[in-house]
C-alpha cells in the first residue's frame, strides 16, 4: 500500500517538475550557456533529486569545452561536484531522506557490480563518473543522482559547504591517486610535480602519513608560495627546466620516494620518473591526452611501480571524519566566490587561473 | 695493528693462490676463451671461495657477450649462476663452513645497508648483481663469493644440483619480479608474454597463487607447446600480430588481471599494457634497452599499477622449501647438459636456443 | 508506465502467496518439526523469493537446537546455505531475475552501509547473517533474500548444484575466517585443528596459496583419514593428549607459521596458540561458547598475530570462480543426499555424525 | 690458523683491558650495585665497544630487579639503552669507526639469520634483546655490542644525546608494537590504555598517521593531564573501574579502531578487548606476567586482530629521520637528569614515578 502511495505521488511529481530550472550548458567546444532546462525528476527507486547549494568548477570541465572529452554530447549540463538537499528519492532509497543535506560524490556508484564490491567505483558497472559527462551534472538548480544511497554523503548539521564540496572530487582524487596509490610513509621523501588544486590536494593529504619532505614543484612561483602555506617543505621551480637536477641535489643524488604526477603532460611525467630512488613509488593523477616515453631502459632495474587511478572515492567517509574532527582545512583552497547565475563569469575567472591567482571557485546558490 | 696482521695473512694466501684454474674470460664484443686464471682467495673477512660444481648460461651473459653491457669489462669471468662446495671462508662467517654445499645467489647481499634491511638486496649498497659483472662470476671452476653468509644458502643433503641451480637466478627472477611483483592471487586470469626460461619460471611460480587461467603467448609454437606441459591453460601465438585482440576474445573483452612481461622489447611491453583490465598489474621482469611508450591517455584513468624489478632473491628460502617439499620441479627447465671444460660449446648451443630447443643449459664440474 | 505494471503484478503475486509450503521449524530446544508454514513474498523492493532446489545443515543449525542461540525464537524456519531458483523480485531489483539459477549466500549484505563498503558483510547494518536466525531461512520450499542483489550469486548454466551449495557458507568460511587471515604463504607449515566439515573447507582452500605443509590434528581417526585425501600432508591425532609435543617435534621445535582453529573449545584454542613459530598468525574459525585463556606471559613476546571473523563471503564471487574452473571441488564434501521432505532424517544423521561418517548432507528439492 | 691469529689478538687486547670501569651491576632480586667491572673489548670481529655518554632506566631494568626476568644472573650489568662513542670494533665491521656518535639498539641483530632476513630482529638466533639480559648492557662507562653494523646507528652531528637515546628501546616500541601493529589509520579513533613512557611513546607516533580521535585511559590523573600535551584528544580515568563504558560512551557505543595495551596486566588488557569494535585491532605491548582471559565467546564474530610483539627496532632508521626532521620531539620524555655515578639515586626516582613525576630518567658521562 505504501508503494501504491508512493507511485501516485512520484505520478504528481513528474507533473509538477514540468517546472524549468536554470543551468550551465555545453553546447560543443567552446560554446557554454546559462540557460533554462527541465528539472529533474526522479527515474528509477534508487535515484535522488537535489537541490544545488554549493558547486564548483573543476579543470576537467575547462577539458570538456575544449571539446577534449567528446563523450560529452551537446546540450548536457556540466559539473560533477556540490553540495545541497536532497528534494525526493526514489522508493528504494532509505539512508538518504527529502530535507537532508548532503555531498554529491563526483563517482556515481551501484553498490552492487563486482567493481563497486572491490571498491573501485570508478568502474562502476552503472554508474562511474557520469555526472557532468554522460548524464546531466550540478552547475544547475537541480540535480537527479541515481544510486543515491551509494553516491551521497549526508553531512553533519553545521557542515561548512566550501569546505565540504571540495570532496566531492579533488581530495578524494589528490588522495587516492596521489597518496594512497604512492603508499607515502611516515618518513619518506615526497615530490608533488604541479601546484594545482589536484596537486595541493595532494600536498594537503600527504601529511596524513608524516613524510619528512615534501617537495613541490611547478613553474609557477606564485602557486609554488601558496604550496609552502599547505605544508610542502621544499619548493622547486621547474621553469628553467632543471627540475630533475634540482630535486636529486636535494636528496643527496638518491631521488625521492614518492613521485605524484599532478599536471597530465609528457614533460611533469618524465620529471617524475626521473627523481624516483630504487622502490620508489610514482603515482599519476593527471589526466593525460598523450602516449608518454617510458624510460624503461633504465627503469626495469630500479624495483619501481607506477600507478594511475580514476578517483574512487572510496575515501570520502574517512575525509569526511577529517575535516568535521578539524583535521583536513579543504576550504583553504578556496579563492573566489560567485552566485550560481554568475557561473558564466566564474568559468571567465577560474580559465585563467594563474592571471586570476585562482584555485577553486565557488559557486553559491542564492 | 690487527688490520696489519691481516693485511700479511692475505699477501701469504695470495702467494698460495699462484694456483690456477680453468674460466670463461670475456674479452669484449663477441669474444670469450675457456683459459687460465689465478684462483680466487678469500679477500676479507666475509668473503668465501666456493668450488663450482654445477652451473649454467644465461641469457644475460649473451647480451653481455654482445657488448650491451658496458660495465662488464675485458677479462671478466662471467656466470652468475651455480651450485658448488664451500673451500675456504673469511674469520668473519660463521653459518657457511669449510665443505659445505651451497647455492650460489646471482644477487650479492651485504646484509646491513639499507636497501637489504629493506630486503631490497638487488640495490644492496655493497653488492647486487656484481657476480659476473663488477667481479668474477660462476663460470669458472671456483669463484669468491663476497658477504658470504648474506649470499649464499647451504644446501640440505641430496639435494639435487640441477634443480638447485635454476634458484641462483632464474626461479626468483620469475617469481619476485613476475609473480610477485604482480600480485598473482587465486582466480586471477594472468597473462605471460614469453615463454623462455624465465617467462617459465614465472609461469611455475604464478601456479603457487591459484590463478584460474594463465595464458602463454609467445612467436614460438614449440616453446608454447612447452608451457602447455609447465602448466599454462591457454596459448596464444603472436606471430600473426593479434595477440591483443585474442587474449580480449578468451576474456569476454575484460582484459586479465595480471600481465607479466618476460621479453624485454617495446613490443611486447605494448601486449601487456594492452590487455590489462581495471584494477591490473603489468610486471616487468624483461630487460629492456630502449624505451616503451607508455599510453597513459588511456591507462590514466584505468587504476593499473605497472612494477620493475631486478630480482632480490629474497624468495630464495622459500623456493628452497619447495623445491624440497616436492612442489616444485625446476629440473623441468634443463634441456641439455656439458661438462664445465665444454662451456665454449654450451654457448654455441644456447646461442642458438630456438633452433636447439635449449631452455636451460647445464655445466657440470668433472 | 512500467512501473504501475509491476506494480499490478505484484499485488497478484501477493494474492497468490496465500498458498502455503512446506519448512523445517524450531520451536525451542530440542523442537522441530517440518511443516506447513505460509510461502514467502516480496516485502521490500530489494527482496527476492527463492524456491529452493538444494540445500543442506550446518553445525550451526545444531547449536541453535540446542538451545545455544537465543536469538533464534520459536516459530523460525531454519536454514542458511541454499541454491534455488528465482520466482520473484522487487522493483528495484535488476542483476538477478525470474528464472535465473541463484546461490544464496549466508550473509545477507546491503552493499549501502559503512560495513559493507569495507568489505565486512558479516556485520552489515541491514543484514549479516539473518537468514536462519533472526528471519526465516532456506530448509524450506522457498525463501525471501533481503538485498537480493548483494546477497545472491547467479549461477552458470550447468553449474553442480551439490558443489555450488558449499559456497553458502562452509568454503567462504574456511578460506576467509582460515586462510585469508591465517595468511598462509607458499612454503608456510600450516597446522588446522578440527577435521570437521569447516576444517577441511580451510584445507582444501588453504592449498590455494601453496603451504609447504598442512598438518590436520583431530581426536577422530576416520576424519583424520579423510583428511588426507583432501591434502593433508601430516596427520595428528589428539585423542592422546599429545597434539602439541607432535607438532613441535614436526617442526623441529619450530612451530608452524599458520594454526588454524576449526572447532570452538578452550582446548583446541589451546592446542593452537601452543604451537605458533614466532611471527605466526592464529586464525580462529571455530564458534566459542566460552572464553579461553590466553598464555600472555609466553606469547607477549611472540610476535603472533590472533585473528577472528564471522565469514564476510567477500570471497564467494572468487570460490564460483575456482569451482567452475575445476581447481576447486567441494563436492568432495557432500557424504549423504535427502530428499527435503525428508529433512527432519536429514538431521538425525547430521546430529550423528561421527557415527554416520557423515560430512555435510544435501537436502534437494524433487 | 687465520684463527689462532686472531685469538693471540684477542687475549693482548684482553689484557690491556685489564683496566676497569664503573658499572651498574644485579645481584639477585632487590640487590644492585655501582661498582668496578673489567672494561669490555672486542671479542669477535663483527663486535664494538662504545663509551656510553647518554642512557636511561627502563620499566624492565625494574622487573629485572625484582627477580621478576629469571634469565638475568647475579652479577649482570643492567642497562638496554644508549648513546656513545664508539671505542673499538672488530675487524669485519666497516660501516661504524672509532670515534662515532651511535646510537645502541636494545635489540642486537646478526643480520644474517632468517628472523633477521624477514625485519625480525628481536627472535634474531644470534642476538635479540640481550644487552643487560644475556650479556652485560648500558649502564656502565663502556659496553660491547655484537653484531655493531646492524646494531648501531651512526647518528648526525650535533644531534640531541637526550633525544636520541629515546631511540633505542621506547619509541620503536610503542611505535612498532603499539602503532605498526594495531594499523594506525588517517580518521581512525585510537585508545592508549596505560600513559607511562611507553604509552606515551605510542601516543607521540600514533600521530604519524592522523587518527581523528586519541583517547588516553590510566589510573593516574597526572599522567592523563602530560598525555594532553603529547596530542590526546580525550582522557579517561580508569580509577573508578568505568573505563570501557566510558570510552564506549565517547564514541556512541561503536568502540574504537585500535586499542593499544601498554601496562601489562590482566585487567588493562581487559579494557582492550572490551572497547573494540567489529574489525578492530587490540595491539599489545605491555609486557605479561599472566595469563588473560580473552572472551571469545563475544570476540569469535567480531573481526578483530590481537598482536604481540617484541619490538624489532626495524623501525629506527624512519624514525632517526623524524627526529632529525623534528616532527617528533621524544625528548619530551624525559623528567629527570642524573650523572651516570649518581644510577643508583637516578633508580631511587625511577622506582617511585608516580610520586616523583618521572617519565623517562636521563644518565649522563660527565
Amino acid at each position: 500500500m505504501k508503494e501504491s502511495v508512493a507511485l501516485l505521488e512520484r505520478v504528481t511529481t513528474e507533473e509538477s517538475a514540468a517546472s524549468t530550472m536554470k543551468a550551465l550548458v555545453y553546447h560543443g567546444p567552446g560554446v557554454r550557456a546559462w540557460e533554462d532546462k527541465p528539472r529533474p525528476t526522479v527515474g528509477s527507486p534508487t535515484d535522488a533529486v537535489v537541490r544545488i547549494t554549493t558547486s564548483t568548477i573543476c579543470g576537467t570541465d575547462l577539458h570538456i569545452l575544449k571539446g577534449d572529452v567528446p563523450t560529452v554530447t551537446d546540450g548536457r549540463i556540466l559539473g560533477h561536484e556540490g553540495v545541497g538537499i536532497v528534494e525526493e528519492v526514489g522508493a528504494a532509497v532509505a539512508s538518504v531522506r527529502k530535507g537532508d543535506k548532503v555531498l554529491i560524490s563526483c563517482i556515481t556508484s551501484c553498490g552492487k557490480c563486482d567493481f563497486c564490491r572491490k571498491g573501485m567505483y570508478s568502474h562502476c558497472r552503472n554508474g562511474g563518473w557520469i555526472l557532468g559527462h554522460t548524464i546531466d551534472g550540478t552547475q544547475a538548480e537541480y540535480v537527479r543522482v541515481p544510486h543515491a544511497e551509494t553516491s551521497l554523503y549526508p553531512l553533519p548539521t553545521g557542515a561548512d559547504e566550501e569546505a565540504m564540496v571540495m570532496l566531492s572530487d579533488i581530495l578524494p582524487t589528490g588522495f587516492e591517486c596521489g597518496v594512497l596509490n604512492g603508499q607515502v610513509k611516515p618518513g619518506d621523501s615526497v615530490a608533488i610535480v604541479g601546484a594545482g588544486p589536484i596537486g595541493l590536494a595532494a600536498l594537503m593529504t600527504a601529511q596524513f602519513y608524516s613524510p619528512a619532505e615534501i617537495v613541490m614543484i611547478d613553474l609557477d612561483d606564485n602557486r609554488l608560495e601558496v604550496a609552502r602555506t599547505f605544508g610542502a617543505t621544499k619548493l622547486i621551480s621547474s621553469a628553467d627546466g632543471k627540475a630533475v637536477e634540482k630535486v636529486l641535489d636535494l636528496t643527496g643524488g638518491a631521488g625521492v620516494d614518492v613521485a605524484i604526477e599532478a599536471v597530465g603532460i609528457p614533460a611533469t611525467f618524465d620529471i617524475c620518473q626521473s627523481i624516483l630512488a630504487p622502490g620508489g613509488h610514482l603515482a599519476n593523477v593527471g589526466v593525460h591526452g598523450k602516449p608518454v616515453q617510458l624510460r624503461l631502459e633504465k627503469l626495469w632495474a630500479h624495483n619501481v611501480t607506477i600507478t594511475t587511478r580514476l578517483v574512487d572515492t572510496a575515501a570520502t567517509p574517512m575525509l569526511l571524519k577529517m575535516v568535521t574532527s578539524g583535521r583536513l582545512e579543504p576550504k583553504k583552497l578556496v579563492t573566489h566566490r560567485f552566485k550560481l547565475g554568475e557561473v558564466m563569469k566564474a568559468y571567465d575567472t577560474f580559465g585563467k587561473a594563474a592571471k586570476e591567482r585562482a584555485l577553486k571557485v565557488i559557486l553559491q546558490s542564492t
